[in-house]
């Protein structure tokens, strides 16, 4: 009876500590959790239990109690925690960056940054799967396609992916795909950004591929017929700019594809990659108006020619027409679900940089064609100007002469008196290997600035060498620019929404005019189980931007960003504590590069041990799409277990599989709670069963929001968990991403943690590089320190009971109406749980799909549609919402049950009745013939309270068929793998 | 031809400057102004012009242009705009504040910040007079309303008021008029703030009323049958609660009003000023969640009992129905009239604090009655702490002992050390004339906060009186409170409202349902003539919220306000630029503030010179009704002046009004361009012929935006103009306020400007105090400062023509159908026209009303109706607004003309018509049973456009009478005042 504690929570006094007289007032965890202390005696009796202890107990086993509250600082209360996190933060030092390596400065418009990244109407939107509710990011995504076709020259481009290298290292797995994965040799050039090379040499290796770094892209040899692809970038690492047409025929006689890393501001004056037959093109759209976040979240870009789009890895928004005839906007996920499916997966993508790829769209949408031509002109001639100076104070400029912002320069001499000018001026530039100093210009640079950076190279102090006198005679010699042969012809960005919004008040209505026609948590609950669409509070928001966590390059020197690494420590340290875990990562930047990351610290621990040939992976077929995907991977063979009639695991099956492959068994991966939302009574003796047959054992993390406070994965058995940061620790789901998927480990995988090439944080036997920065988005990682920080030990406890009673209460409020697929031992579900319509289906030929719709009608997103199951709804209040919301949700799920019992009863018709139709738009129903058999009324205002403000979907439904595939995150089911 | 400048205005490169490659390429201009320089040509075309110069040529008087360009700094660009104005206010020294005073520290809950404060969707609402598009609003101003009664006990309170000195001086006002003007003392209690007692006084003196200062309120006598009011605090400024029960028999048994200034917090916890017999209960809301802002703005309330409700100046938001019986919030207007139109008007009140007022209202929902009881009380026993351990140290807490938050210390000794340990500590304390200390807590005090304050005071360091310690002893003892019989009894905030939005999530969608129902600049264009509803600038208002801006007392020490002084000293010289003006005051926060504080220095200077006895103030019909107000508050003799047949002055009249006035003319009133759109060519002569008759020119420079760059007012003879910053120069209308009203004199009226009691900032000769902040509401002049900044003199140049150019585009475009009913000599109108509808009412019964209502059917808000001409509507369009937006509107007015002709013509009927049915609710819409003679599609979708978004109204029509008198600020019109 250790684990008897107060049963109040979420009260203005929930933490009695804070009722002293001296402590703040501003708490947060009352303003977090959304039910009050006096919904708890009602909620728990609807639920079915006395008291919350009693709730917890019959749902979590007992063997994996925490027996106590979490170690954790005491709650700090939001004016407190700001005020604290300032003096933190104040210890990062914001220098001037010139160190570019695919990160620039950039200034974001203020009507987006206000209007769109601070705007909780676009950052807590989810995925827009359900699209009919969903127009106005699609929209905004879909200019972000355009935008990147155009400046690429490509055929198609996608919604975004994590960051370059990550966009690269799935390049270059398409390529080797492409190959039949029978051409194992990949080349890349030596001037390729080092983390870009990094992220496809740790990918390339469970692969088995042949990562070939060549000095030159001259040497590349295709002749031995062994080459899937190449890489090179355009501009390259050291600011060269190269002709890849002959590299490109050459490669093209052999099937090898030709991948290129380029950027976008550069594009809008030079020529396109497709022009010298480009397949791939690729890199970061950071620079468009996405602050450089010490290291993200950016969005990435990712461009292919006509033969790959199949193949295309990410998400792609396309254009469709609804049930009325009228265009419309939807994710087109075939081609995705492609190229996981099958048995050989070479990615395991999910999500996407929503937030990053609007911001980046819409600064397109501001500036235009001629708005960024006059950015890229100006920085481009502030460059020659630079290279001009330089040679005039006698450095030599490396390269062949033309560049578009970047510069490697070769000192004669004064190397140590440069790095002490930069230092005087508080500015970095990046040093290379050898010594060499290169210097990225950005749209930011002022006429000061590049008189700081003569100043630094000027070591004579030649006073005759200044940048207005070297532009006089540029500008005089008809030289402000040496791209010469590389200029684009032809206009670009001719799409009229190019064109058209170029005031503030345009752009300002264009980006509200969006953001209403998408249902995001201002309007109402988002119920999508395994998702966890919790608040995203805004005191854990407002850090984001402030100046000396926006504005710092992922490359600085770590003694400028020690604010920074005092938070990653105590945010590593927290959630040590949170999941009994050891040591943690922060690089992930999503929960698949997660998975990943985890299972090649798996694997890299096994082969350090003598076991490499362990290579099985089980995985339960309740597992999320992504697990047996990241597995392949890696290199796994994936083995799935079944599950039996409650959800759980089977626990004979397992049995027998791990005798079976008791040699070879690498690992499990298992979600706990269960992806059917159930915490399974024998977690315990499933880990101890795979540690006894040598295997380690992954734990998704997933379902971390029904655990925190209450048990912990590494006490129970687990070696390594992955943690969706925007599902359980408040990172907003930005519409489709940011993400974030750090990895805890126990100890024995410490030293198996993901390294960088740059900066030093490798631990000592490190396999590789997982994501382009090495703290991956660093910058929205305040947010879930925050959350920590202001909810203290029993507020997360207090949350996760929270979240547990409120889906425990809806279940039991639904019960009656729609059956429950799963329930753990006494019946109680986790915090999230299956609502099964099949019989429903049977009888009316009403399915998931369409009481999905219809809840649009009502004002609400759907929950998780046929994930994990078929033709089931997923339903996950989390804690934030509050009783009043529940009853709203439950309420308008009762309502549509009694919709379709008029078709059991035959007073509405099979196909034409509310749930078909749905859902309705006012456009619909004000049609002047109505030739439906309900009426307009019952179509709109099914019950009361959406005659008080009302959410109209904008357009009809899209796409039926496709609805039944619109899986979470809509990664492939587990059943794709048997066999 | 020293005019003549280049025609270009808003592209890329408006700014041939800009375009040299070291300047920076985020630059303001083209941001702000709508029309791009491609559409120049087409708009000057249908406008009648060929190019601009001519445009204004004929549109500008000749001899009023000014002959060159604006002498201001070149436009900075947005980046470096911000970064400039940093390093300026950087300059600030943000210390700990316990002045009081009335100004109070606040915790701003986060997600009222970001959601309220810095949400263009709330500050660029208009005030809400077309109810049915601002629904939002109007309910959380009904809730201040509702939490102002309940708070105070009064039966009714008003939708806020500028500040407690303003609402102090207008109670003095009501008292006054109450006595029907015949009781001329007023009694007011020594122990008052001193900026409100200085209001007092200056609002007073015209009325020839006696401010009688009284040490005690014990003291007051009013035996003589002359006092109409008297004003107590409660609790007072030296922080002691008093029981005025005995003064309120006594004053109510002679007819004297008892007027209270209070605290909101305070009365969470104390008897409400109802229950002794308060007739008027006002102060500050501030410290409900609104930032300092070294001033302002916050909202003030005002509450009076049953009887004195038809005389409460300002707003008044109430529950009506609208025509499908629903109920409906909108403002009651009609008691605000009252007291203005008589002759002897006492107020000029236009407008409230409304974004203010309704950031108060959210703090009210957002804590509750428990969470503001808790804040209150924790605020209290910090300050009883604090009092004790005083004592302790050996000082002296004057007083009877009853306080709240407030001690007024007397040193035994030691004053100067304390003050050294001030500095130390980077604290502000209040030093009263006779040295004695007054320290006011506030719900941001922390621990350390407390114990810093021990630590001044203990200047013998003993180490046992600590916070701690003294607390332990006083709840031992049971004395944390001091309060005792003056606790409050009952609950308090029952209604629902202040008991279910307390979780973030529910506050969250609670702010964003609000703001949906409302129509505001982020949705189109709000066209109303007068208000000049132009861009609010995201990077004017960013610095609004730093830190530096936001948290500093207004009475802080001048040397610690360096960055505030810079700000106002260059926008002080840049108004005078653009004015023509030598000296600027920044002090009045309103418009019609502004006007009193002119006239004010009129009438001082005219004392001052032997002319005491000019007391006649001259007004054309055509004048805002604020004018006549103004000047009757300042005890002028109201003369008007007719118009002609074009809108101008009828110079005829004007001259034998001059003569048969001559000796007692006083000044003429005017608004410049006229508020019919009109730029009078005979302005120069007017202005002449008042100053030949010894008057002076006070120009009403709500126009203003018309002239910025093209002419000044001090160049072609004005003397003296208020400037509204929330028009011409940027500020946001925030829904009804905070709006500021700087007024610009020549030089010999320069030491006639208000002056204040606590902050030196007198000119030599003042008369007097107008705000109860030095420079009004200081936290946002950088939006006005800002926006000059990044526009430069051209820029502004360029802005003014842009608006003269959208007018007469507009004015172009719908002159075939409805005719334009004034304009200038040449046939241009200014920047804003009147429609005349009055023959279409003769011919079919739709009145401009009905045009109004149906324009929310096509997404808009009404142009200014009914005024200054009634049944007509008068368009604004600002240089803001985008070709495109122009056609949009100038095509639903076509539309609906087309409407109209249907009615004409028979096709529809007079009454059941889309336009008297007007606004169409969905709701409505949907109803089962369509009734009309006009389709359901007609009524919601008559242009394609709505189909591509389209804004609902909430409610059907609220209030047709009360439609017909709804004026601009609902100010009366000039023909009240003839004869």
């Amino acid at each position: 009876r250790e684990a008897v504690r107060p049963l109040r929570i979420s009260a203005a006094n929930a933490n009695g500590a804070k009722d002293k007289p001296f402590n703040l007032l501003d708490t947060f965890e009352r303003r977090h959790i959304g039910p009050r202390t006096a919904d708890l005696p009602e909620m728990l009796k609807v639920a079915g239990a006395s008291t919350m202890e009693e709730l917890i107990a019959k749902t979590v086993p007992a063997g994996i109690r925490l027996k106590r509250e979490l170690d954790l600082e005491e709650a700090r209360s939001e004016s407190e925690l700001l005020a604290h996190f300032k003096s933190v933060m104040g210890q990062n030092k914001v220098y001037r960056s010139y160190i570019g390596m695919g990160y620039y400065n950039t200034i974001v418009p203020n009507v987006i940054l206000r209007n769109i990244l601070e705007n909780p109407g676009w950052y807590t939107q989810y995925t827009p799967y359900q699209a009919e509710i969903s127009q106005g990011r699609l929209e905004s995504l879909l200019n972000y396609q355009t935008m990147v076709s155009d400046l690429t020259g490509m055929d198609f481009a996608n919604a975004s992916l994590l960051d370059e290298g990550t966009a690269a290292a799935e390049a270059a797995a398409l390529a080797f795909s492409t190959g039949n994965r029978k051409k194992k040799k990949f080349y890349v050039d030596a001037n390729t950004h080092p983390q870009t090379l990094a992220l496809i040499k740790t990918r390339c290796e469970p692969f088995e591929m042949e990562v070939v770094v060549k000095n030159s892209f001259e040497e590349m040899n295709f002749e031995g017929d062994d080459v899937c692809g190449v890489l090179v970038s355009y501009p390259n690492s050291n600011g060269e700019i190269h002709d890849y047409k002959d590299l490109s025929d050459r490669a093209h006689k052999k099937g090898a594809l030709v991948i290129v890393a380029t950027d976008l501001l550069a594009l809008t004056v030079l020529k396109p990659p497709s022009e010298f037959g480009a397949d791939i093109a690729l890199g970061s759209a950071q620079r468009l108006g996405v602050p450089l976040g010490y290291g993200g979240p950016h969005a990435a870009f990712f461009a292919v020619n006509n033969k790959l789009v199949r193949k295309m890895p990410g998400r792609i928004v396309g254009v469709s027409r609804d049930s009325h005839g009228n265009p419309a906007f939807r994710l087109t996920l075939q081609t995705r679900e492609q190229h996981i499916r099958r048995e050989k997966a070479t990615s395991n993508i999910c999500t996407a940089q929503a937030l990053l790829a609007n911001m980046a769209a819409m600064y397109t949408v501001y500036h235009g064609a001629q708005g960024l031509k006059k950015i890229a002109t100006r920085v481009h001639t502030l460059t020659a100007v630079l290279a001009e100076g330089l040679k005039r104070m006698g450095h030599t400029v490396e390269g062949n002469g033309v560049f578009f912002d970047t510069i490697r320069v070769r000192p004669t001499s004064g190397n140590f008196a440069i790095g002490q000018r930069c230092d005087e001026k508080n500015i970095n530039l990046r040093v290379f290997e050898d010594q060499a100093i290169g210097v990225s210009l950005d749209e930011t640079v002022t006429e000061k600035d590049l008189a700081d950076l003569f100043y630094i190279f000027n070591l004579k102090n030649d006073p005759s060498i200044t940048p207005q006198a070297i532009l006089k005679e540029l500008e005089e010699a008809g030289k402000t620019s040496v791209i010469g042969e590389f200029a684009r012809k032809g206009e670009i960005l001719t799409h009229p929404i190019f064109n058209m919004h170029h005031s503030e008040t345009e752009m300002l209505r264009y980006m509200k005019h969006l953001e209403n026609k998408d249902i995001s948590l201002c309007h109402s609950m988002i119920p999508l189980g395994s998702c966890t669409m919790k608040l995203n509070a805004t005191t854990e928001m407002i850090p984001v931007t402030w100046n000396e966590v926006a504005n710092i390059h992922p490359f600085a020197p770590l003694n400028q960003t020690r604010g920074y690494q005092v938070m990653f420590n105590e945010l590593e340290r927290d959630l040590c504590e949170i999941t009994g875990y050891d040591a943690v990562s922060l690089q992930p930047n999503s929960g698949a590069q997660g998975e990943y990351a985890g299972l090649r610290a798996i694997k890299a621990y096994l082969d350090d041990n003598g076991q490499g040939h362990r290579n099985v992976c089980l995985i339960p077929f309740s597992a999320h799409g992504t697990n047996p995907a990241s597995a392949q991977m890696c290199g796994m063979d994936i083995v799935p277990v079944n599950t039996d009639d409650h959800g759980n695991v089977d626990f004979e099956h397992l049995k027998q599989l791990t005798e079976k492959h008791s040699k070879k068994l690498a690992c499990l991966m298992v979600t706990y709670p269960s992806t059917y939302g159930v915490f399974e009574e024998q977690i315990m003796d499933i880990c101890k069963l795979i540690h006894e047959h040598g295997g380690q054992v992954y734990m998704d993390g997933a379902n971390m929001n029904a655990q925190v406070g209450l048990c912990r994965p590494g006490d129970f058995g687990a070696d390594v968990s992955h943690l969706n940061l925007h599902k359980t620790f408040c990172i907003p789901h930005g519409g489709g991403g940011p993400g974030m998927g750090p990895i805890g480990v126990k100890s024995h995988l410490a030293p198996y943690l993901p390294s960088h090439p740059v900066v030093p944080i490798s631990g000592p036997k490190n396999y590789g590089t997982i994501s382009a920065a090495p703290w991956g988005s660093a910058a929205i990682l305040p947010i879930s320190w925050a959350y920590i920080k202001m909810m203290g030990g029993a507020g997360l406890r207090r949350a996760t009971e929270a979240a547990i009673l409120n889906a425990n209460y809806m279940a039991a409020r639904l019960r009656d109406h729609y059956p429950i697929l799963y329930t753990g031992a006494n019946g109680f579900v986790a915090h999230e749980f299956i609502l099964d319509p099949r019989d429903l289906t049977e009888k009316t030929g009403v399915q998931a799909v369409d009481i999905a719709k219809r809840l649009q009608d009502y004002g609400f997103h759907s929950p998780t549609m046929s994930w994990p199951v078929a033709n089931t709804l997923m339903v996950e209040p989390t804690e934030s919402e509050s009783k009043a919301e529940l009853d709203r949700f439950v309420d308008a799920l009762i309502s549509i049950r009694q919709e379709i019992r008029e078709i059991e009863e035959g007073k509405a018709d099979r196909k034409d009745n509310v749930l078909k139709n749905a859902p309705h738009t006012a456009q619909h129903l004000l049609t002047e013939k109505w030739e439906h058999q309900y009426s307009r009324e019952k179509a709109a205002y099914p019950l009361p309270y959406l005659r008080r403000g009302k959410f109209w979907p904008s357009t009809g439904r899209i796409d039926d068929v496709f609805g039944d595939r619109n899986l979470v995150c809509a990664c492939p089911p587990m059943s794709d793998y048997q066999n």
